[in-house]
């Protein structure tokens, strides 16, 4: 199982937004034990929108997109989804309805500008967003939310449950004062008697040469096996080395 | 003109790092006047970075990547980008010069795992590394640089002198509280009229609907045309908003 993040977004682009999203999503997809294998961040146009659904959705199997379903003229996520998949975009009656309710509570009346929002593709289930109303939309296996953190985040936590559950993966961080160049070797071959153990290593630039080792795996005696061995190199360096232990709840 | 970013990291994939170098990246190439076309993030796997790298280097004329030049086994970069452009991968007697000069200074000496990080493709240029010595390097169109920011920050200052200038992108943001429902179908209107204007709607979340207009163009007329335009109609609805001029330096 993998699922692919797609960013739809000029402001991310331009280098005017820096993105929380992607560390978000990818993050509480962790802990349903489904990987992330591939990001993109496309621009707000109708071309590399519909590309760039086209070919995750083909090659993964879940897409969560990010942006580009407000009411204004440089939201076209939604139009793009609806020709990604060969299908119209209507005003759903449902959309509709969760608009007029949001801004009668508000004695704000509905305006054709307030309506764009209710604009969903035809085929494409709702996902409630419990922050301003205007719903997020399913389509296929494509997820498409708002790109305001909060509002994306308030969609993700409505809809998780019904994701798929894969195993999840366990780690074990490793901290040392140590220079990758000093282990590089040695890890190599650790790493090749476990192949169901990922090993990533990531130094931390400081006033000493510091490295975090990573080691991930879905199985917890393969895990711990490749974690005592890199462990007991590390301390003929470092004898001070800490592992800590990251297991998501079940 | 156009760039690509290319992010090589399970580190960032699965949620464990938060990406700063997009940022950093597409800020640095708007003051030149480069604008960012499409970020993809991959996994360290040899067939995801070298069809990735393939695909952004034909369609853009520059590609910036970073992550995976280090001496540990799960640093592919190198070997990946000498595959994605068929030749082949040795140690570079600069970069062996410059490490064990480095090494050296440090009374550290080279080992196999440190020529490791002079492993550079047939026909690629070195980029300086102020930092940590480890060169990074270009090949065709493609920058490729470390993954630790301040590490990836010191090369791009290093080489962005050589890189082409594109037309700068003025700005200019208005901040108001308004909803964007209320101005999306006028100011749809004025985007018709301002072809030459990028205009992108922002909301903020919060106490009230306060929203970021950014108009973006590389003619100073033209978007002062616009910015006065967008403003003039914001004022009937808040008549304290406020613009903000981003004119980077010539």
């Amino acid at each position: 199982m993998k699922a692919a993040i797609l960013i739809v977004g000029n402001e991310i682009l331009s280098g005017r937004t820096q993105d929380v999203n992607i560390k978000f999503i990818a993050d509480r997809l962790a802990l349903r034990g489904i990987p992330v294998a591939e990001v993109r961040i496309v621009r707000d146009e109708e071309k590399a929108v519909v590309d760039a659904v086209r070919t995750l959705s083909d090659t993964h199997d879940y897409v969560f997109s990010t942006g580009g379903i407000g009411p204004t003229h440089d939201d076209i996520t939604a139009e793009c989804m609806a020709k990604a998949f060969n299908t119209e975009l209507v005003i759903n009656p449902e959309a509709e309805k969760l608009l007029s309710a949001y801004y009668a509570a508000k004695f704000i009346g509905m305006s054709e500008g307030r309506l764009r929002m209710a604009r969903i593709p035809v085929g494409a289930t709702l996902l409630d967003n419990p922050v301003s109303a205007a719903p997020g939309f399913k389509i296929r296996n494509v997820y498409v939310m708002a790109g305001v953190p909060s509002i994306m985040q308030g969609m993700f936590i409505g809809f998780e449950n019904q994701l798929a559950r894969g195993k999840a993966q366990l780690s074990d961080t490793i901290s040392c004062v140590v220079r990758e160049s000093e282990i590089a070797l040695e890890m190599e071959e650790i790493q090749k008697h476990h192949p169901e153990v990922e090993i990533g290593s990531y130094p931390i630039m400081g006033p000493s040469p510091s490295l975090s080792l990573v080691l991930r795996s879905v199985d917890e005696k393969k895990l711990k096996a490749a974690t005592a061995q890199i462990l007991t190199m590390v301390k003929k360096i470092d004898a001070e080395a800490v592992v800590t232990y990251q297991r998501p709840p079940q």
